[in-house]
């Protein structure tokens, strides 16, 4: 199991090197998602320490923790780490950068995993799964001492499911009955559950683990997250859900903004936005700060847009199939 | 969910048709295992009704009962019949029959399902999956109104795992780290989890899913099955597992014993034992006849053999696999 540690970047300076962002970059710096999720990745990998188990994350952030943990490695920066890759396309990214790779039989406890995540909840809570490898993911990253997101801003929800799919990995055997009674379960939320096809073809997404995906859409927050993922599991023919509950140590957010300094203020009060007390705790070290970068509404708010833009967020990025037959975000 | 019905079988009369016992068999009747499996498997097809949508088992007993389905249609006593096969195994013989068959997905609702089983408790609680079909068993008997267990004698025990292993069905994916996690989970019980092997050997046993079977030996009673069971399922790796809980209407019993009528009570008793207020209920009914057919020790413990002769049949067939390789029953 995870062991909690503060799910917060502490005080240490931001020390984004060359390479986080593009060189092109001009001041004030105008960043793209992407970039975000650079920052984010490479903030994590400052975490890595010479001779650690690293279980290495899968999709379009996570991609960039792996080359940077590569970088350390070829500067002899880093040393003696082991990498546990969540996915067959991380485990070939890894082994064309030359990182040396095991795996959980070999190596059961993990010392920090690095990895994206489709949404993230005000309690830590993850969505992830949208680019099919949840069920490898969630085997590595249980076996962690530290497991760390790195999202930009936009994977903050309000809850699960409020920004597009909950994927569920079930068993090919009769996988419309499966489907139709994952989508009964949560009748009460407006639920549309939904069969993954490869691109939005007809072609059915296959894990890697042979099975399929049941993308389910909630109109409507679903309550207990436990409680839901227990009925999710008891149900034959689920392998596995895009739940990790309980399991993010700490999360790393990189948010949209034009000023360095200002970034890392904004970076550190979203992830304190996430637990009260800690908020509380920053205010009281930085009061003088905050007003100077102008931050007053969105830490009253606890999110840096506010109330409003997020609530405005919420509705132009929330998607249904009804209306969109592209979802697959990570 | 399935329907609850009484978990016994009424007071209508033993029909044993001939072919429910070898020709041959003397009288007084020594009957074989089989011959016990085959007995249980015809009472339970004597509810089958024409235009019933069918789960069709898997393993030696419920065999009996696929191939007594084929006899009634052939014989034209049961019409429109549709089947839904546990296993490619009862596919290829349910094909073999003749019997029309479908699937979950055009059928979502059972009617009724015969299944055998490897272990029954006082709760009607099953261990199933000592064949390796655990999983595509219990998607379609948890679709049953009706779900009835076929088993002999040799299968009631005081709690799971009792008699033998507890299989769970995980991915291949580090399947050593899940079987270790497994073990651990358990370890209060004196819990060994082994992969399968086929038939003992070294070739891995691979389930008509694509996934391996972790076998787990207790040395103690687990405990609360529901908690065990929601245990199991949160851990990412885990598939399903072979606890079939409160998915049992009814249970028939077939009892080795030399009378076909005393069989009959026996059979009677040995269901209603699993049940306090249906014994009760019987006691009433059948004062009279209980001292005549000689049941009254069996009948005070709950069991026709009686305390004593039950312990001593769990401490012979109780195994781990620490003592014996090869333990699959079914």
């Amino acid at each position: 199991m995870a062991i909690p540690c503060p799910p917060f970047i502490g005080s240490e300076k931001l020390s984004i090197e060359s390479g986080a962002m593009s060189p092109s970059s001009p001041s004030p710096l105008i960043l793209t998602q992407d970039e975000l999720k650079k920052i984010a990745a490479y903030k994590a990998v400052e975490f890595v320490q010479s001779g650690m188990v690293l279980g290495l994350g899968t999709g379009s952030t996570a991609k960039h923790a792996v080359d940077r943990i590569a970088d350390l490695l070829h500067q002899g920066k880093l040393k003696n780490i082991v990498g546990i890759p969540t996915s067959t396309k991380t485990h070939k990214q890894a082994v064309s950068l030359g990182i040396p790779l095991s795996d959980l039989n070999s190596h059961p406890v993990v010392d920090l995993a690095i990895d994206g995540a489709d949404e993230v909840d005000s309690n830590l809570n993850l969505v992830k799964g949208r680019g099919g490898s949840l069920l490898r993911e969630k085997m590595i990253e249980s076996a962690c001492k530290k497991f760390i997101v790195i999202v930009d801003e936009s994977k903050l929800v309000a809850h699960v499911g409020a920004s597009g799919a909950m994927p569920v990995e079930v068993v090919p055997f009769c996988w419309k009955f499966t489907q139709d009674r994952l989508q009964n379960l949560f009748d009460y939320a407006g639920c549309l559950a939904k069969l993954r096809t490869d691109n939005g073809g007809e072609k059915i997404f296959v894990t890697d683990n042979g099975n399929y995906i049941v993308d389910l859409f909630f109109k409507k927050d679903i309550g207990d997250l436990k409680v839901a993922s227990d009925a999710i599991l008891r149900l034959a023919g689920v392998v596995e859900h895009g739940m990790f509950l309980d399991m993010a140590t700490t999360v790393i957010v990189a948010d949209r903004t034009s000023d360095p300094v200002r970034l890392y203020w904004r970076l550190v009060v979203t992830l304190a936005s996430l637990d009260p007390q800690l908020l509380r705790r920053l205010l009281k070290m930085f009061m003088g700060l905050y007003s100077v970068i102008g931050l007053k509404k969105s830490l009253q708010y606890g999110h840096p847009e506010g109330p409003t833009d997020l609530k405005e967020r919420k509705q132009s990025s929330q998607k249904h199939p009804q209306d969109s037959e592209h979802d697959m975000v990570e």
